[in-house]
């Protein structure tokens, strides 16, 4: 093989009359009057090679040629003719004369398309995963992801973060999600977990002294798969000592505004906005709106005070409101069967109804008739123009929220409405407690290691828990929690309530985090951290909407992986070996 | 908490008179004449603290601080008296007179000491390993690896590597090692399995045309732990595509060079030495010399030409050699009883014997009286000196290198000469196979993607497969294996041959690694690549003997963690999900 002097990427016109190598795969042949045309390709770019059958060796070569076959090509530069330079191409005015080639390995068909989009099944498209990744668009988002990481961590560096290993044959970890298990051969009988994410690892760093901490961190969720989800995925986890949640934000949007300037040329606005959880609840009905929709929530009870109305005057009497939000443009979008199934959709959700205004030549209605003029004052309110939407809900402030946050949702994914750039945000001062309805019992909203503000806690503890705030917050861009994250408890003693609110005993906290709790007896430091979701980071920044598109040898929905097999049967002495059995299945099948 | 202004690194005299916030943990008390000076500690240094008795606020705290304390201190910078200047501190010009203090957490007394050496058990200081990890020197050497990492990556960035993740959550890689599995609960029945390194994955990227991958990749393998051993463990894992090992030798040659400039200001001269697998064993007897020990191997069998001692004529005459090393002034340290127990241990190692001379006011040797001639043309041979000894055995050239290269290694490990430096160097040319005593069968030495000498194969594959070389090197330093790589197979005809000699019916083959045998039909680029490992590479740089004095943290000999309890039980509900059982213990407990 001939070493390459240049990548597909790099010859230009300057190049003229130089004799290069090159060495890549062939993406195109074209016959054009008995001359070959070769579009060798490298992951740096493109290059027309042209065969001349006046070179019979090298011509003979050329004939033998196929689709993706790998090749050392050496030839001279030319210029193109002026009427077959390709602008698009950042090689396009040249070409290369061939003077040798050798075939450095032949290829089969590709099963499935490496130079245009394809249609195949997901499932081919993952079993030849190698050939998917050498479509120009994976190729470029795969270097973006690389550049991604590059840019984070030559920021935190800088900032004198230190990156640093956590162990991946652990024990559980407080997340909430169901661990991966590894059984141990030299303990017969017992088991590492993976780590759903290093939290204690990194609070123990902090405690250990290492003041700033971080890592580009593989995390194990043993979930029900769903569409877009990982059993493994990465974080780019951090922490940080003697600092509380404005030193983290800081630190944050300075990694990413140095990240979006590094890797997409775009400048990010400093410090991000801000919203409490409950400012958010209450503009979007969610702790993580794409703000760039619009379509903010407004409470307009005050429209209807007075209303004879009877659904609405009595809901009021209950402390219920009206709120709603505007759709803009889009009455004509909705059809009676669309109202309809909007409707069926805020019942799933809790709420009684959904009143909707549509503005027209003249104003519609479904309450119109029961209250034309509140109707008139709601549409002031909204401002609403002629082609606008208008839905309202009534009921407890809460339940309003949330149906039609998620309503707005759905109209969302629905219409697709064209919106560009990024839409950056804090939500800040999460509830501290959740009710799990399934188990009847309070539980920590992020998790039992979050600050709570210990204001609301001396106030609300008891009696309230739900309205104690914590010191935990959430990175919200275009509609995702990119990021999450809180300032911790390092004190021993609000740590042990946070415990008995959640209905931990002693035994159970040590049983579980034993190791943490003796570590804060020596003197831990006040500490921060915050978690990102790198996959879904960069799929944001290459625009595509699932993170198997920026990770190269991703997992099936059902966590399969169909180019390898796994996960796959063993072999029974690994199984003795490892002191275990599997259950003999339902339908009474031995193993 | 206030927060600081600056580390407890930081202070100089230039600060005189300043007022300043420093947070950190109590190192040290010493209370002279009434007055408190604690000494604080942070990652970048120490400040000595002033705490007098005429501010009695903060006096009073001072009273309350222990050991490992935190606190947050606020005080006013002032030059030291002159005799009592530290010159070993950075900061050992300054203190800072305490004007306020905060107790920011309390600690009990430290189970294992921080601020001084101290010998409690490895088991003790691994269950407190945060405690251990607040010692300078562990955070000098985690801080070191840091750097390292960056200084890798930085050059590898440089040189268009692409940092690039593959899965940990996959199918058995053919290390060699045992895997450890994880059951999956959504395929009852089947196993994923740990990577024991992204050998595979790397050469699917490869195939997937991404040129240049590198990865800091954990690695994990389920061995019968060893004092140095880690279940999982770090390596610099690398891979290159039209390229032979020149190149990976160049980019290794100055990935190594820029780092060790990087962090330790050393400076490499590349290109490194190198030597084939056969001189390598020839010489030392090893395929990892330590060459800052000297005591190079010699065949010295020309002296014996002729000789009438029948041991030796003997030997010769069925082709066998006497080869032997010189231990320079070490001829005083043998007695009759450690010479003894040197013939003992090559004997085990295969030998027949152990031949010494030692040269004092008269030579004295173990056959001076069989061959005195013989034994003085030995001694000029080796130019040895009075206080010098000779060992020389007899048998089979590969033997005997083996043999006497472990009694190097033995004597070296005893006898701990002082030497510096770093000596690096390529052993190349490795044999492709050996042969499995216990499973009496050929196999691959390095991998069987490793590329033959094609025209080794040619010539010896059928008949002496032993002898056939492969494009497989080691790079050693200081007498370690710090990294392995070859060129791999990218031709289907080459690697079907090699699975044929190792047995690996093409079935076998399939189940093995069917997706890799498929990918290599879409043209394969030629591959080359070589992993590091990176605990050995920091352990060797910082100058420790132990991997675990630079993994954050790792697990005790056995695989378990005495911090956590990983390994660790887990509930019945777990294994169900997993569909899986434990089997008895074989007391006959039941579980």
């Amino acid at each position: 093989m001939k070493k390459r002097t240049h990548t597909c990427g790099e010859l230009r016109s300057e190049h003229a009359g130089k004799t290069v190598v090159l060495n890549g795969w062939v993406d195109r042949i074209r016959d054009l009057g008995g001359i070959k045309f070769i579009l060798l390709r490298d992951r740096y770019g493109f290059t027309q090679v042209v065969f001349d059958p006046s070179n019979e060796d090298v011509y003979k070569t050329a004939l033998q040629l196929g689709i993706e076959y790998t090749i050392s090509v050496t030839g001279i530069v030319r210029e193109r003719p002026k009427d077959a330079v390709n602008p698009k191409m950042p090689t396009g005015k040249i070409e290369v004369l061939a003077t040798e080639v050798e075939i450095l390995s032949e290829s089969d068909t590709p099963p499935i398309y490496v130079n245009i989009d394809d249609d195949s099944s997901e499932e081919l498209k993952l079993k030849y995963r190698y050939l998917n990744l050498r479509k120009p668009k994976m190729q470029r988002n795969i270097i973006f992801r690389h550049k991604v990481v590059q840019a984070v961590r030559n920021y935190l560096n800088k900032n004198n973060f230190l990156e640093i290993e956590t162990p991946v044959l652990t024990k559980s970890t407080p997340e909430g999600a169901r661990d991966f298990l590894v059984p141990s051969r030299l303990r017969p009988g017992k088991f590492y977990a993976l780590p759903q994410s290093p939290q204690l690892f990194k609070q123990l760093l902090m405690v250990a002294g290492f003041d700033r901490y971080y890592q580009i961190a593989k995390c194990y969720r043993d979930e029900d798969f769903r569409a877009d989800r990982q059993p493994e995925f990465t974080q780019i986890d951090l922490e940080m000592s003697f600092a509380d949640s404005e030193d983290v934000f800081a630190i944050v949007e300075g990694m990413l505004s140095h990240t979006f300037k590094e890797t997409l040329n775009v400048g990010l606005t400093t410090p991000f906005p801000r919203l409490t959880y409950e400012e958010a609840m209450e503009m979007y009905g969610s702790d993580r709106p794409d703000r760039r929709y619009g379509m903010e929530l407004h409470d307009v009870s005050e429209a209807f005070v007075g209303t004879g109305f009877r659904v609405i005057s009595e809901a009021l009497g209950r402390g219920e409101i009206v709120k709603g939000f505007l759709a803009k443009g889009l009455s004509s979008k909705f059809s009676r069967k669309r109202l309809d199934e909007y409707t069926a959709f805020v019942k799933e959700n809790g709420l009684g109804g959904l009143i909707w205004i549509k503005v027209e030549d003249e104003l519609r209605s479904s309450i119109l008739k029961h209250c034309p003029d509140e109707i008139k004052k709601v549409v002031e309110r909204f401002n609403a123009k002629i082609g606008d939407i208008i839905f309202l809900a009534i009921g407890k402030r809460e339940t309003v929220s949330k149906a039609l946050g998620k309503l707005r949702e759905k109209l969302i994914s629905e219409e697709k409405p064209e919106v560009t750039g990024f839409d950056i945000l804090w939500v800040t001062d999460f509830p501290m407690f959740s009710y799990n309805e399934e188990e009847g019992r309070i539980e920590a909203e992020h998790h039992p290691f979050t600050m709570p503000n210990l204001g609301d806690l001396d106030k609300f503890g008891k009696t309230e828990p739900l309205k104690v705030r914590s010191h935990a917050y959430d990175l919200v861009i275009n509609g995702y929690e990119l990021a999450s994250g809180s300032v911790r408890i390092h004190r021993r003693d609000i740590q042990n309530r946070i415990f008995e609110m959640i209905g931990l005993t002693h035994e159970e906290a040590q049983e579980k985090f034993g190791f943490l709790l003796e570590a804060f007896k020596y003197g831990p430091p006040p500490h921060a951290g915050i978690a990102f979701g790198l996959d879904r980071l960069v799929a944001i920044m290459v625009g595509t909407s699932s993170i198997r598109d920026v990770i190269a040898f991703p997992k099936a929905a059902s966590g399969n992986d169909p180019m390898t097999g796994a996960p796959s049967e063993v072999s029974e002495r690994q199984l003795e070996e490892l002191r275990i059995k599997i259950i003999d299945e339902k339908d009474g099948k031995k193993r």
